[in-house]
């Protein structure tokens, strides 16, 4: 018998190095604030010799949002690649002790487990440098067809257009999804991310590849190379698919072609790093959602995931989701 | 010419890999709660593989008091052993990067550098397994008799006690700062710890090898093999050492033979993990005294640090300490 799971996250499969760095850190070496930038391994190490003492703990887009779903109680999977090493045994370690289901066949040879170096100025926002590593081997032969079958919603990275292969992947996934009547969500990661592959994202909208879009607003921004939020809001409203757009302290808009819901940020105690806060937005609503939520209180369920990974390091939660729901008054049916 | 420190600590170098847990891991594992248990390779495996999603961060005790003293802008120096595998060089990069000054030569043989995993429960409570790996090099050779010679103050942990050569090193270390008219101060490290040398101990500090004692409730309790704090304070008072005894929420007593000073706690907002609690509190106190602070406001600066610490995971400062003393107050003599 196939087991089945309620959400499918695929993406690259990254262990995290981060250290708290001031403002002059970024400038020294020319490090656009705020974003992700791609590094090959010798760049990586210079960054790492130079960075502060480090924070190391599992990472990855969407391997975060699927560890923040599995908090929330939701059968969870994830496909990423690793290699067999040190850090390679730590995501796997770490991804499964959460409660996700994860078997991706590891690399054997080819590039190290990847790494991402992430700055923390003291404003709590983050820049990080992606050595994109073992994710470079992610292929379609990665992709378990019933696997995706079997899940009622498949989530995608829009970083996964990074490694050439990985690409294929995604498409294959996001076919045998729609195959099955699931539904494809997709965020699109990061604004220097849509300005690379802006065609093939639109193009994947437009063409019903896929039914969940997450942005902020500088994604969207990107996406309709526009400067003004107004615009590009009236543009992602035509396309026909539901939006969930996060806005850092102003919370959240859920767009569709219908209507335009405003959702009000989580409240904080303190801003200490805000890595994982759009990928754990992502978990809450995807956990609303799957379970039947409306769209207000799906966003809802995103906003307080993201109000707690925003308060400590790092982009996995510290705190149990489903409990921290119940106690905010919100209880995920089962 | 000869560098010159305000303080050298000589420890276990120790990478830390935390994970949140329930009472109900410790138990079914057999951990004392609140303790440092020395495990085997194997013992240290199979807890790392039944234990949650990791944070791995640099620890060792003097070793995060080290970096403590230097985050409150002290001249400060470390020794102490790890091997050259991706941990040790991660060690030493961190240490480094806390502008603490390493350059202990890394084992090239032997058993791979130290970990401890830590399990912290729900009430911030931290439970420690240690796997003592390349530590178990420290030897004499590893002493730098200049460099403890120039420092004004040496720190060293009751942790040295049990790798069989490192407490040859101690000894040595110590003899040589007092020739040279420095100070010695000791933490005993661990309830447990104390009660695997306690005849040592008391030793070190009737000989008069050690001039500073740092000690919780439970170590004080167990040097004197008593179950009541008031005794063993009355044992303490005669004992003709500056002793620093922290009591959690209930702040610290300073006790000498002439007098004892009760210190409250720092206020927090929210307790994290306890981890690295005493040894910030050691870094903040000889702060405080190696720069000519009265033994109550030295003590007032262990508590800031302390208090830092206990907010979130891990045992190594995430905010400059000097400047989070200025804030509050305390602005050390230069």
């Amino acid at each position: 018998m196939t087991r089945s799971f309620e959400i499918l996250a695929i993406g690259n499969a990254i262990v995290d190095i981060l250290a708290t760095s001031d403002e002059s850190f970024l400038l020294r070496h020319g490090l656009a604030k705020g974003g992700m930038m791609l590094v090959d391994e010798s760049t990586s190490k210079r960054l790492y010799e130079d960075m502060g003492s480090t924070t190391i703990v599992s990472g990855g887009s969407a391997a975060n949002t699927i560890v923040g779903a599995a908090s929330f109680g939701i059968k969870s999977a994830f496909i990423g690649k690793v290699k067999a090493d040190e850090a390679g045994h730590s995501f796997s370690h770490d991804i499964r002790k959460s409660g996700v289901h994860f078997d991706t066949a590891f690399a054997t040879t080819g590039p190290a487990t990847a790494s991402c170096l992430i700055l923390v100025t003291p404003d709590g926002e983050r820049t990080m440098n992606t050595f994109l590593g073992a994710c470079q081997n992610l292929t379609v032969d990665d992709i378990d067809e019933e696997k995706v079958r079997s899940s009622s919603i498949l989530y995608l990275e829009g970083y996964l257009w990074d490694p050439p292969e990985a690409k294929k992947a995604f498409r294959r996934a996001s076919d045998i999804s729609h195959a099955a009547g699931n539904k494809v969500a997709l965020t699109l990661s990061d604004a220097f991310c849509v300005d690379r592959y802006r065609d093939e994202f639109l193009d994947l909208m437009r063409s019903g590849s896929v039914d969940i879009i997450f942005a902020n607003q500088h994604e969207l921004k990107s996406l309709y190379q526009t400067s003004d939020f107004e615009t590009a809001l009236a543009a992602l409203r035509e396309e026909g698919v539901i939006s969930a757009v996060t806005r850092s302290e102003q919370g959240c808009l859920v767009v569709t072609r219908e209507e335009t819901l405003a959702v009000p940020a989580f409240p904080i105690d303190r801003l200490v790093d805000t890595t994982g806060a759009g990928d754990l937005f992502a978990a809450g609503f995807l956990a609303g959602v799957v379970r039947g939520l409306d769209l207000r209180e799906s966003a809802r369920l995103g906003g307080l995931a993201a109000a707690e990974i925003i308060q400590h390091f790092g982009a996995r939660p510290q705190t149990n989701l489903k409990n921290l729901a119940s106690e905010n008054g919100i209880d995920l049916p089962a």
